[in-house]
């Protein structure tokens, strides 16, 4: 059975919960709790060196880490993916653009803010995430003007990774509002079937 | 004929020249100077709404951007990529690895230094980007201390995808002497056939 090391407020770890649990294959959570340093344990760096969550366990005990990776292997041969060359490369460019021009803004600003509950404290540094976190935003609703999900006119892993933070993006302090595209396309992921919620723990 | 929009100082845009080139594949190159803000033209923005360098135009006139996306559909069915998909999506953790954890410490503080050529003016900045960046060349360094090259014993653009700015973080003022793991494994990426140089506009 999989083992998914995990942080149940964390989007990253939300994003192998939801494809796994679409997926319906059944695994086993494993807390780890950042905010205790728990990923910065000898035992968890000899899973993962880099200290991060998620990573899942293989059947065979092998690790991988890092969640966008983590969505491309298990999506393979899955609908949640594609089998031509161009579409998948879609898919893995709005991942990459997820990890490099959305997460660091968007999601460590909820991670100061609501985790962490130290708006205070932070923010100064809240206030440098603003402007690149809402280009971020402005990128994906001049894609979802035209498209209604980010590759080949169906659900996909760049809709996971994408969703994951987006739609907790307001507990970082960015509003929506102004995103109309980006708002209508949340309501067609969490329509899809077998959708969960990001503090559901479930387990098909 | 793919068409390549590149800055030739861009260790992003190197990835993709030094692949198009191992594989023999020609390629017009378009030099878009990002000093002077022209890949934030809208006639750019029509190719890459993210407004970045590389994008990678195909033959069928469609545009892909995100360099290591860019990585990843190039090399599908060549030797540079993996067929197992466990292994196909190691390449993808350390490419993402790479995009995450690597390139915003240490090709953000050579571009600071090296290619704005202003040290001095973000002297507080570059000194926030050492620990995290030599937290990155330690997972490195721990890594290639058992394996020869990042995934499968051989040379994959998971390789490609971090050479290209860790062989030139001195630039970013990154001293590798404590990384002879991370050395060796540059003059091994160094010694493959048809490699080229940051520099070098080759074209097959």
């Amino acid at each position: 059975m999989y083992r998914l090391y995990d942080f149940l407020p964390s989007g990253n770890g939300y994003k192998i919960r939801l494809l796994l649990t679409q997926l319906k294959i059944p695994f086993e959570r494993i807390e780890i709790d950042i905010l205790q340093q728990e990923s910065r344990t000898p035992e968890f760096l000899a899973k993962n060196p880099n200290g991060r969550v998620p990573v899942l366990e293989l059947p065979s005990g092998q690790f991988l880490g890092e969640s966008n990776a983590i969505l491309f292997y298990l999506s393979q041969d899955s609908p949640y993916f594609s089998e031509d060359f161009l579409e998948a490369a879609q898919i893995m460019q709005w991942l990459f653009f997820e990890q490099y021009s959305h997460e660091p803004y968007i999601a460590t600003s909820r991670f100061w803010m609501s985790c962490l509950g130290k708006p205070e404290e932070y923010r100064e540094q809240l206030e440098q995430k603003q402007a690149p976190g809402y280009a971020a935003l402005k990128v994906m609703e001049t894609h979802l003007s035209t498209h209604p999900f980010f590759v080949a006119d169906r659900y996909t892993i760049a809709d996971i990774g994408l969703f994951a933070y987006t739609h907790v993006a307001h507990e970082g302090g960015f509003d929506l509002a102004g995103f109309p595209a980006v708002q209508a396309w949340l309501e067609r992921v969490r329509s899809q079937p077998d959708h969960i919620s990001i503090q559901q723990e479930t387990n098909p």
